[in-house]
């Protein structure tokens, strides 16, 4: 999907929300134990009834995974289900040697047809050049995280004056432009966002960490928008385990309907 | 595996060689490709012919997903057939917020059973923790690795003076100890292995980058070795594509016992 797309599907949809697709099975409703395969089931369910709300879904890879070649399975089937007009983000945090890189990029993108996949870039230039020489696909590449350990490197301070993450934004830039990247950077961080959209004014921010971790939509849309909207702002747990029983469907969609009227409040301010 | 296993092994069987089992469809030899599952019909044809020689084995994962659902099962066929005794490493270079990489630990050590995971420093300690929650497993950290794009970041001069490496090693340290913890150190950079050798004079490093990718084996294992040996050199290209015909596995083998026997010489001068 090229970034005139994904604006133009967040202004016609008013929405920036992208649910997680984080199927763990010891939180899925019990009526779908009996299913063949309940993860498909379950993702089936919530994307059906979050699609109007959404304008992306972010499966993370490790709950496909953990269940092996069936695991595997289920998540190329959830991608046959997510309607073709959605932006489809594969939470792998990958990053490797160049040739290995590779194979991970034509994994995401060629095999499973995602739009972008989540790099790690400890390993710098050339472990991320590979995922970005495929058309209309994206990296998003982890700036600063929501998590604590975010404090541990990524917040350090570097001899030329500022932090790491910071470096990651600056280096970035030099190797694909910001119809290519997009940065991760935590929702519980609202003062970070805001400097971070001065480093990067035209880049696309995914920000987890609404909902069940905390951050406040608000607070981060107002610290980070741009005037192409420019944010991704993901909630996984909050929707998607809404409810545990047989109205869990019906109970994400209101979760997700709740964020969306809020992004379209907050859209109309710069439209 | 317990680091005093391994070490066990390493001297029983004068070898600290891991086989990197990365076996790329275009690269395989023509013979193998009527097989149902060519790419476990190659490993297990590789492991049978190297396993005198080396005490360790390294998928990369990205060679697997590469293949879906099939590439999984090629997998855990090929965890089947390596011989119990030997150090068995996931290739993943993991690593996300905490409730994830628990996940990932799952999979890799108590379904695939592996001994170690290489994991990515960047999203810091409560990111490396959840691997660190096993008996007997390992956590492999990236340190300082092989590719040109390590210059990027790891290599960043940090407010305290040292490199962002050095800083990865040094926090590390208080997460768990050098029975839980390695290091991935590039082949190709023999004064910084002496440096990190300093640092971490108890850890295993492993050392990826003899052979296709140009380190020197003698070298490096003067640079790094301890008094328990320290040390697990990988090399996979030049073995498993040491020909790419139907003698594959005799040459693999060839090339395997040529660095077996200068790792005898060598482990002879600690012993």
């Amino acid at each position: 999907m090229t970034k005139s797309e994904l604006i133009s599907s967040i202004f016609d949809n008013k929405s920036y929300l992208c649910v997680g697709l984080d199927p763990d099975m010891g939180r899925l409703p019990k009526c779908l134990m009996d299913c063949e395969d309940p993860i498909f089931e379950f993702n089936r369910a919530i994307i059906e009834a979050t699609k109007d709300y959404c304008i992306a879904y972010k499966p993370n890879l490790a709950f496909y995974e953990a269940h092996g070649a069936k695991g595997w399975e289920s998540l190329e089937k959830t991608m046959q289900v997510i309607p073709k007009d959605k932006f489809t983000i594969a939470d792998a945090k990958r990053g490797d040697i160049g040739n290995t890189s590779r194979l991970y990029a034509q994994t995401f993108f060629d095999q499973l047809n995602f739009d972008a996949v989540t790099v790690a870039p400890y390993m710098g230039e050339d472990s991320v050049k590979p995922f970005l020489s495929f058309n209309d696909k994206w990296v998003i590449l982890l700036a600063l995280t929501s998590n604590v350990g975010a404090n541990d490197f990524q917040m350090l301070e570097t001899k030329q004056g500022n932090y790491l993450y910071q470096q990651v934004l600056e280096k970035s830039q030099c190797w694909a432009g910001d119809d290519q990247i997009m940065y991760v950077v935590g929702a519980n961080k609202p003062e970070a966002l805001a400097a971070i959209r001065e480093m990067v004014p035209n880049h696309f921010l995914l920000v987890p960490g609404v909902g069940a971790q905390g951050g406040d939509l608000r607070e981060i849309s107002l610290a980070a928008l741009n005037k192409e909207c420019g944010l991704l702002v993901n909630a996984s747990r909050s929707i998607i385990y809404a409810s545990s029983d047989t109205d869990f469907a019906a109970a994400a969609r209101e979760e997700a309907k709740k964020l969306q009227v809020g992004m379209a409040e907050i859209l109309q301010q710069i439209s």
